[in-house]
């Protein structure tokens, strides 16, 4: 999945941008460059918890208000905080974390019961903002390249807005909160056979074999961790407090979280799904309660950097002129029909107000839209031009969503539609209509 | 504090080996770079909590166990743990956060009431160092920077080994403990002005003006935050919740405590500095408990990344020939000898127990050897060859003392000896010598 060492000529400067190397000047650990380092922690922490602050106070979305808490810190107007190696790992261990959390309150005998509903809100949730994306680009009269990953840009949706909306609204453990969260996972395993397909026509070959070896190791993956994960676990549900050193659940499930993150990040797969059937293994844990609880507060820490590091990425330098903003505009409109249609097709036996909201809640593009479009300017596939308008087509569809969705939840389960999968092991526990949502209070 | 731009000739490969660049070879965010760090994060934590387990099991001191769990997964031994950016942050994380709970269990009255033991002790404790190490490297006929970088490196006292130590072991609110605490403080103010000595030298220049003015402005920020910040959190307890994004006072405690970290380290001071008085300041809310409780899941994860980044300097290499080994072992016997001697007199009126256990408290190096010793490097005043020596100094020093801790504490605390010191509100409490040290149980 990495980029090719293509020549980016003229692209270079905004790529460095993006991600600066921290010791390009320097060759040794310089006090300096963690000074720089704390005092961007500081204040992106702090920037996202007065756009919380304000946003809560106007009884917005305070996800919202965190990820334009960002924009204000970022280089986009303060610069007191850099996209770098540093905070990119920030922000990356705090979707981790987020995903891992929604894991553990997800029973992989639910997401099964939803399975084929999941499927297919992926797969046509996939198709339909792929084949918009690859036409629009190709009428508008884009080589293959920027067309294919102007569609790839447009397929990936995060699961990490969404799912942290729908937990604060407790409405994870709905029929709909699992569907989206199956279907995100579908979403990313055909993402990364499209981003392959990508990569590969931007270097000038590809070949078939090597994406259904991809398609193949990452359904292996997903597969031995889900089911031989759940099967260890149910065999010995006290073995994350089984060794001594730990009193407690946490470490251990850290150590399983970060081992599968990682595995899912180096078979191509988004690290997030990683985290999240790690989440979804520990969570058959005995001591489940126990590490919720736990990591809580970590997931609290971590998760503001995600959402300030979104913000920050916006970058209105990029958009200063009529033209750009029509096309960011064009393209947003794009990426939210395609994947909104595709997406309510695809549930549509749920019914049409749990299919509006499943349609909706797939929409955000988040990092993972971000980190396509990265990956199209460092193959120079796309210019950098374009790719403002996808970061910017990110964070947009990234910002619509949170506001809609506590109206969207209260319409879709509270009007209770009789659900027809075909994974239910009993037809009349096979749907969770009877949970009304509750919302949960945020750690912090 | 910034190490002079000077070139460095051979001794960048070392430097780089360090902290290399992470983004050296491509220009864009790179999916693999992230996957290795996920790796290498999961491999640290792992190898950190096996020497906890193994070292938990023989009755020995768990924090050993998580340094040597990073010899064996740092470039030393198996390689599998890169000492980078962002295993670099995750460390310093680790020890900010160590010295924030440290803090929080540290009330201002009961450091100030050992105020004058504990600035003998600080005292002391850098003048036999440097003295030692300044006249051995110039009896070795070594050069004036190398002999004021040796010493500023013999000097430097981490006291974050220490403290985690005497906290597992319920010792912190003891005379002792309260007494390594404040001598810490003073160590690192001293420090400063030792190392702009030392860089000066190095450079070829350096003005006493300077000097005092760092002195100044680092006595002017701990005299502000420790008293301002306590007043304004004596008069209004509820500050860190007053806030509607705060459910609970940890995200407004981590901003204090970056920022303070942020700020002590932008002085020159160590970032734990700030991230310890940061602790003691809102420690004086009455959110403190709460507090405490959401910031030990935090610590926790965060801790064994610098324990295991420790171990991970250990360069077995650049200690290959005999030569080599004895001069660690013989500047290892003057670091500890010296370090013991200074705080030991220091702490002489508290009795010869109390004062043992403040010696050997006093010991270790830590990671503030080892960064001492890379601003030496990457001033060219040591080669390589010493920057390896004294690095396993900082990590023998840090290795020995917590063996030792159990029973200094034991036989330290439970022979009281009468306290003289000045600064105690009444004659009849200003000892605490009534605590029976009381084993906490880690949060993991």
């Amino acid at each position: 999945m990495a980029p090719s060492p293509i020549s980016i000529g003229g692209e270079v400067e905004t790529a460095q941008r993006v991600v600066s190397c921290p010791f390009a000047e320097e060759s040794a650990p310089s006090m300096d460059h963690m000074t720089q380092v704390l005092f961007q922690l500081f204040a992106i922490l702090l920037a996202a918890k007065i756009g919380n602050e304000i946003f809560r106070r106007l009884g917005q979305p305070t996800v919202v208000g965190e990820i334009l808490g960002g924009v204000v810190a970022g280089p986009a107007v303060l610069g007191v905080y850099e996209v770098n190696a540093e905070t990119t790992l920030f922000a990356e261990i705090g979707v981790v974390l987020l995903l891992f959390q929604v894991g553990l309150e997800t029973r992989l005998h639910e997401l099964l019961r939803v399975g084929g509903t999941a499927l297919a809100v992926g797969i046509l949730g996939v198709v339909f903002p792929f084949a918009g994306g690859f036409l629009a680009a190709e009428l508008a009269g884009g080589d293959l390249a920027l067309a294919i990953f102007l569609a790839a840009a447009l397929t990936a949706t995060s699961v990490g807005i969404t799912s942290n909306v729908l937990r604060d609204l407790g409405a994870l453990p709905t029929t709909s909160g699992r569907i989206i969260l199956g279907a995100a996972v579908i979403d990313d395993v055909l993402a990364i056979m499209i981003l392959s397909v990508a990569t590969g026509v931007a270097a000038g070959s590809f070949a078939v074999t090597s994406i259904l070896t991809l398609l193949a190791v990452a359904l292996l993956f997903i597969g031995v961790v889900v089911l031989g994960g759940t099967q260890i676990l149910r065999r010995r549900r006290s073995i994350l407090t089984d060794p001594e050193f730990a009193e407690t659940p946490l470490l251990p499930g850290m150590i399983v979280m970060l081992g599968l993150a990682a595995v899912a990040s180096w078979i191509g797969l988004a690290a997030i799904i990683g985290a999240f059937l790690a989440g979804m293994v520990v969570g058959e844990s005995s001591e489940r309660h126990a590490l919720e609880a736990e990591v809580a507060p970590v997931a609290a820490f971590f998760t503001p950097f995600f959402f300030g590091f979104i913000g920050a990425q916006v970058d209105l330098a990029g958009l200063a002129n009529v033209d750009t903003i029509l096309l960011l505009l064009g393209i947003t409109a794009l990426a939210v029909a395609t994947k909104f249609v595709g997406a309510f097709v695809g549930a549509i036996r749920q019914g049409a107000r749990r299919a509006t909201l499943i349609g909706w809640g797939m929409v955000p593009r988040g990092e993972v839209g971000i980190v396509v479009a990265g990956l199209g300017l460092s193959a120079g596939a796309i210019e950098s031009e374009i790719y403002s308008v996808v970061v910017g087509m990110a964070i947009l569809t990234t910002l619509i969503v949170p506001p809609l969705l506590p109206t969207l939840v209260r319409r879709a389960e509270s009007a209770a539609v009789p659900s027809d999968e075909e994974n239910g092991p009993g037809i009349g526990t096979e749907d969770d209509d009877g949970i009304v949502p509750q919302p949960r209070t945020p750690s912090a």
